[in-house]
């Protein structure tokens, strides 16, 4: 049995924020989600990549202990994102996204990944993200989406949300996929939708999470400097799902995911991503805790 | 000596949300910090009022242990303002501002007000704020400010800063104020001009509080609906400056501040906000540490 098998993008982004500016940079929601969830846990990933992307990369987070049996590597151009955080914005201004391999990611996985504890459904398509459910034996299901998908496929959306034990969603979108305003209310109306989970991340304010009667809220850690907010919510899901899978408990799994995510966005791409060790999330856990006191 | 000397605005607004709308409802800074503050303290308010204006609410205020003293009551009309919260947004969109009575507030406190342990400066032009300053002698001064004075008076403001112990700002306020983005960042740039502490309100993220080395943020409390988020800020204030002057340290009052305002937003104009006890703001801490504990 897996511990951990997570479905999603390996791309290259060009990305341009305040601090600087990177070409090509490491991205995708599967490569952040597996840097962070490594710390804690064995991932088996499912992806698709071109050989324009560095193998490198590849053979770093087999080195993590994740597995890559269901990681093909083709002849073709990997998926590329390319955007814009402008200052004082929260969002980037999506300037290109070439799916390229991606285009036709309908992944059967491998025999080995029949099973899992835990499987990760990263941004894909509700319709992808359905035939997924089907294709691997879990125990606790966890998955994100996105604007696009709460616009265009809601119908779908809605449909696969029954099924879900851990939806991960932002503020943004968790308004308009409930029609709430603010992230608490969004996540009650969500949690009807039937996810048993939500857990709605907002940016500075953190993350909150409603489980049944239960609702957790942590705060961001104060990061002086976000020099590239890309991929902080794959590295939060990875975080969370990480730690829950190594045994630590829902509200814990919420702290290590504001906590790996702070890492994440202190550079571009995966770079300072990608050194974190577990005691660096302790301590980072630590200050978190005397954040919150009073 | 005063515990605490609050100096603002007594008004009658005219708000609508996405719950309803209330015409010529109580409000103004200085009653919202008033109502909070004096769960925990006794609170010496300078202000000015017409007769339009609920004279019960000034009979409550001194029921609740307040000095009106400093508060002229006179022929005209009070201070009023307007304004829309609509779905989705934080902040409201102001309709209509007739300052009436304040447009001439510049007041000299009375004689028994020549000392306090605390000031509290509300939203008041800086030079205002200046002038203040020399007329009352106090061991801490806080102030809160908004965008028209950070637009338009920025050099008075930035040279009142210095003299300042806590300042209250939110965060878009905090940003446009020192020109960074988010607001840790904002925080510490604004430590630089002056101030001992910063306290930045953060809407559902909470606040966070900078002071020296020490960092301290506190999630909103999560409220299912926020019925009008008139007052909240003042609330907020009340709430810290009145655990601080009954004994409460800094940590601690910036979590009574988070706690206050939550109850505030609960209802229309001081509804909510009127019947809150000590034992309910206890019993809310109690569930804002739950809410962050793992």
């Amino acid at each position: 049995m897996r511990k951990i098998i997570a479905i999603g993008s390996i791309a290259l982004d060009d990305v341009e924020t305040p601090y600087g500016e990177r070409k090509g940079a490491v991205g995708g929601s599967l490569t952040y989600f597996s840097y962070a969830a490594s710390i804690f846990s064995e991932v088996a990933l499912v992806g698709v990549v071109g050989k324009d992307f560095p193998q490198e990369i590849l053979a770093e987070l087999k080195e993590k202990g994740c597995c890559l049996e269901g990681v093909e590597v083709k002849e073709g151009r990997s998926f590329r994102w390319a955007g814009v955080y402008r200052k004082g914005m929260e969002d980037p201004e999506t300037l290109k996204t070439e799916l390229g391999l991606f285009q036709e990611f309908d992944p059967y996985p491998p025999e080995s990944y029949k099973e899992t504890e835990i499987l990760y459904l990263g941004n894909l398509s509700p319709s992808l993200q359905k035939s997924l459910l089907s294709r691997i034996n879990y125990k606790i299901v966890a998955m994100d989406t996105m604007n696009h998908w709460i616009q265009n496929n809601r119908e779908e959306l809605l449909e696969i949300l029954p099924e879900i034990d851990i939806l991960f969603i932002n503020r943004q979108e968790a308004e308009m996929l409930s029609g709430e305003t603010g992230s608490f209310p969004s996540c009650l109306k969500l949690l009807e939708y039937g996810p048993k989970t939500v857990v709605v991340k907002r940016g500075e304010g953190g993350a909150i999470m409603c489980r049944e009667k239960d609702v957790a809220a942590i705060p961001a850690y104060p990061v002086s400097k976000v020099i590239d907010p890309t991929g902080a919510g794959d590295s939060f899901a990875g975080g969370f799902l990480g730690a829950l899978s190594s045994g630590r408990n829902y509200r814990q799994a919420l702290a290590v995911g504001v906590a790996v995510s702070s890492f994440s966005v202190e550079s571009f791409s995966i770079d300072r991503l990608r050194g974190i060790t577990l005691k660096d999330v302790e301590a980072r856990l630590q200050k978190i805790r005397e954040l919150v006191s009073f």
